[in-house]
C-alpha cells in the first residue's frame, strides 16, 4: 500500500502546470477531441454492459487515472456521471439514485492545486485528488465502480533500463524514442509498456468492484503502420533531429541526447489484447482501433504540434538537459515541422486511439 | 452537494503554504504540541467508544477537517490508524483488519501540492485530497467512519455582516477581532459561531456512518476568563494595536483597520455542548477544556508569537491590506509583544484547548 517503492524506482512526468500559454490546460485540445469523439462509446459501454442493479451501495465512486490538470478531465467526468444516472433511470432504479464520488488521480508532482482551482462550481459530485502513479495502488480493495483513463497509460513508468547501457544493443545513439530505432530498443519499448501494463491491470483488477468498468482510450499504432509515419513518431523524430543538430552546433552535448528517451509508447490493438487476456480478470467488452488523427485534426501546423508537445514533453526535457534549451529546442522544432509539413501531414493517417472497454469479472 | 453556494458566500483563509519561514509547515508547533497533549485521549476514546464491530465493510475511511500542509496532520492521522488497527485487535477483528483511507480535507485554496509532496512515504493507507470548505457538504453519505478536526473550526465561514455596517452598533472601530469589544460585536461573533457549528455539525451527521466518530480539538475559552486575558485575546488586541499605529502614522487607512476583523472565535465548553446537543444526532462520548497553553509552551516570545500569527494571519491580511505592510506590521508586533511581554505570560493560563469527542447515533 506504501507508495515507497514507486517513489524510488518510478519517474514521474507531469504535464505543464498552471494556466501560462505553455501550460496543459490550455494545449490539451488534441486530446479533448480524441475524448470528444468517443463520448458515444463510453456511453454506449454503460448503457450496455455497466450493470448498476450489482452495486448495492452507495455511492457510485468514479475515478480519472492521469487526469492532468483539466479541463479535459471535468468534461469527461460529467459526462460519464450522466450516463450512469441514465443508467439508474433505464434500469428502473431512480428511487436509488446514488451520490457520486470523482477520484481525480495523477502523479504527486501533478498541479493539483490549479486542478481544484477549476473544479467546476456546478459539479453534482464529491471530488477527491489522489496522488500518486497508477502503475501502483491507488484505491482500497473493491472500492471502485468506473475507472477511466484517457491519453495517460502511453507513459511508461520508466525509460527502459537497456537504454541507459552504453554496451547495449539497445543504447539509443541520435535518437530519443524507439521510432526508426533499431529492433532491440523497440522491442525494450514494448517490454516495459507490457510491464506496466501488467502491474496497471493487477492493482486496477484489485480496486474495482465485481462488474465495475473501466475505460482506456490511448493513443495507438494501425496495424502495419511503422511508428515513423504516425504523427507522435514523425514529431518525436524531428524532434530528436532538432536536438541532434544543437549537438552538432555545441549547444548541448551529444552524449546527453544519446541518454535521452521519451518514455512513450504507442501499443496495437493486438498486444494490448494479449496483455488484457494474460490478465484473466477482465471481460473484453470493446477493443477497437478508432478515429484516426486525420479525423480530430484539419491539417497539423508546425507551432500547434510544438505547443503540444511543449505542453507535455517539457518538464522531462527540462529536467535532462536543463531548462534553458526549451525556447530554442522548440523553435527549431516549429522550423523543422514546417520544412516537413508533407510528411507529419501524411502522418495523420497512421495515428489512431485505441478504445478498450474492460469489465471486472 | 454543489460547492457554488459555499463558493460565492464563504470566504477562503489558507494557512501560509510552501515550506518557507513564514510557512505553516514551519511554524505550526503550537497547534502539533496541542495535538500530541491530546494523543492520549484520542488513543482513549478509539479505544473505549469507536465500536469496529458495526463497520462491517472494507475500508475503514477517515478524514482531517482543515488539514492546512502538514506535518502535524500526517503525525495524526498515523496516530489514529494505529489506535483504529489496535481496537480491531482488542475486539478479536484481526482476520478482518481493514485497509485505510484517509482524505485530507481543506480549502480550495490550500497547498495541496506541497501536503501531498509530504505525504510520509510509509503510510500504511490510501491518501486523498479532499478541496473545500467543512462548512459544506465534502463526503457521500455514510461514507466515513472517523473524522478529526483539529485547530480549525475556531475559523469562521465569513466575518459576521454585522461587523461590516458601519451604522450597525457592532461596527468594530480600532479593533480587529471580538476581544476586548462592545458586548454587539461578541454576540455577533457568537452568532457565526452558532451558526457555522450547526451546519458543520449536520453535514457531518450525514457523512458519517452510524457509530462513527469524530474528534474536535479547538482552541477555547475557560469559563469566567474573557477573551483579553486569553492568549490569542492578548494577541490580536497587540495586533490590533500595531495596524492602529500604523494608521495613526499614515501608513495605512485607519478606516482600513476599522473594516477588517478576524474571522476566528473561542468558544466555551458550554456552548459547544449546547450546539452539539440542539443538533440532535451524535452523543458526547467526552467534552473537556484540556491543557491549557501553559503546558504547552515555556515561555511566549514576541518573534515566536508573530510566527505563529504571521503563519495563520498572513493572508488574509495581506488580502485586506495588501502585502506590502505584512513585514512592517509583524516587526511592529513582535516588539509591542517584547513590551507587553508581562500580560502575554499571564495570558497563558486563560488559553485551553476543548476536546470533543462525539458519536454518530
Amino acid at each position: 500500500m506504501s507508495n515507497n517503492r514507486a517513489a524510488t524506482t518510478q519517474q514521474s512526468f507531469p504535464m505543464n502546470g498552471g494556466d501560462g500559454p505553455h501550460s496543459y490546460l490550455n494545449n490539451s485540445n488534441l486530446q479533448r477531441k480524441a475524448t470528444d469523439a468517443c463520448r458515444t462509446m463510453i456511453e454506449e459501454a454503460i448503457a450496455q454492459k455497466l450493470d448498476v442493479k450489482c452495486f448495492s451501495s452507495n455511492p457510485f465512486r468514479l475515478a480519472d487515472l492521469g487526469c492532468s490538470v483539466g479541463p479535459n478531465t471535468f468534461k469527461a467526468m460529467q459526462h460519464i456521471v450522466e450516463a450512469v444516472e441514465r443508467k439508474y433511470l433505464a434500469q428502473g432504479l431512480k428511487s436509488e439514485m446514488p451520490e457520486f464520488q470523482v477520484f481525480f488521480n495523477d502523479h504527486v508532482a501533478n498541479d493539483f492545486n490549479t486542478l481544484f482551482a477549476s473544479l467546476p462550481t456546478e459539479r453534482r459530485y464529491f471530488a477527491c485528488g489522489v496522488p500518486g502513479s497508477f502503475h501502483d495502488r491507488l484505491f482500497p480493495e473493491s472500492s471502485i465502480h468506473f475507472m477511466f483513463s484517457s491519453h495517460a497509460l502511453h507513459w511508461l513508468s520508466k525509460v527502459p533500463e537497456e537504454l541507459l547501457d552504453k554496451n547495449s544493443p539497445a543504447w539509443n545513439r541520435g535518437r530519443i524514442h524507439c521510432t526508426s530505432a533499431p529492433d532491440e530498443v523497440s522491442h525494450a519499448y514494448a517490454a516495459q509498456f507490457d510491464h506496466d501494463v501488467e502491474i496497471f491491470l493487477n492493482a486496477r483488477a484489485k480496486e474495482l468492484v465485481v462488474g465495475g468498468m473501466i475505460v482506456l482510450l490511448i493513443p495507438a499504432l494501425p496495424n502495419g503502420i511503422p511508428a515513423s509515419q504516425s504523427p507522435f513518431g514523425v514529431m518525436f523524430d524531428l524532434l530528436g533531429a532538432s536536438l541532434m543538430d544543437m549537438a552538432k552546433e555545441g549547444l548541448i552535448n551529444e552524449a546527453q541526447v544519446d541518454s535521452f528517451n521519451l518514455p512513450v509508447y504507442a501499443a496495437s490493438r493486438e498486444q494490448m489484447t494479449d496483455l488484457v487476456k494474460r490478465n484473466g480478470c477482465f471481460t473484453i467488452e470493446r477493443m477497437e482501433l478508432v478515429y484516426p488523427t486525420s479525423k480530430l485534426v484539419d491539417r497539423f501546423c508546425g507551432n500547434e504540434c510544438g505547443m503540444l508537445l511543449r505542453a507535455g514533453m517539457e518538464g522531462i526535457i527540462a529536467k535532462h538537459f536543463g531548462s534553458g534549451i526549451i525556447d530554442e529546442l522548440f523553435d527549431r522544432f516549429s522550423k523543422k515541422s514546417v520544412e516537413f509539413s508533407h510528411q507529419l501531414e501524411s502522418s495523420k493517417r497512421g495515428g489512431a486511439q485505441l478504445f478498450a472497454a474492460l469489465r471486472r469479472k
